[in-house]
């Protein structure tokens, strides 16, 4: 019981430096938790793009849940481009994330909608869905790159 | 259109190399997997856990939307742990993992097992069933540390 305690302490102390509304301790936490969550997310979708492209055997039930995984991982990273996590860490994050805020989220909502439609498609087992949906999603993954990762 | 095939084709490429049923590329990927998703993770119980210790002030959405993020995180590190995964990238995973992979599961279920409880608690918003519940999962979480991390 002593040890859990200590361990949630430990776990709290994480946080401990922060303003109350702030969700990442320093910028190199909210730099690695968007990498982290877009490399799950990159992972479960490649899983499913090398299915669409004949690279591997078509699994209908793994294709479902990966898709699904990718889903939830796109709503994750989005929280992590807060003010002054511009810097820090080793991100290839443009500075055009924040200089053009409203653009960047417009691409990552597109992002997130197309994963949604991915999801969607898996689910229905159909592979000629799931291949449209995977090029439409890997365009939005793209075009935001292009513009906003260096 | 073309710009959109390419991607799909270079997302397909990352698993190129691998066997129909393997998940990872290569090892270095499947560590980097685990290592993301338990970071993900612990950023979200972390949260939690610092409201249930008054470090931050208590926010129930919040809390409910973290717990359910680390609950959804919790499923996912153990398919990266296949054999061969042992080494490669900056891996603190003990011998153990793979000699005891038994026990090693026995401790990954109750942690997600503890990490739903959580999450359930969380919905509930109240502070007493969440502080209780994360001192569990804290718990849960130390004890496979302890016994499979180096």
């Amino acid at each position: 019981m002593k040890k859990t305690a200590l361990f949630a302490l430990t776990a709290a102390a994480l946080t401990l430096s922060v303003p109350a509304l702030a969700q990442f301790a320093k910028p190199e936490d909210a730099i690695k938790y968007r990498q982290s969550a877009l490399f799950v997310m990159q992972q479960n979708f490649g899983r499913v793009a090398a299915m669409a492209a004949g690279r591997v055997p078509f699994d209908a039930k793994v294709a479902a849940d990966s898709a699904a995984t990718a889903e939830f991982m796109s709503k994750l990273p989005w929280a992590a481009f807060g003010e002054g996590t511009d810097k820090g860490g080793n991100t290839k994050a443009k500075a055009e994330i924040w200089s053009d805020k409203t653009k960047f989220m417009d691409y990552a909502e597109k992002m997130q909608a197309e994963m949604s439609k991915l999801s969607a498609a898996a689910k229905t087992g159909n592979l000629d869905s799931i291949k449209a949906a995977v090029g439409a999603t890997g365009g939005a993954c793209k075009t935001c790159h292009d513009a906003f990762r260096s």
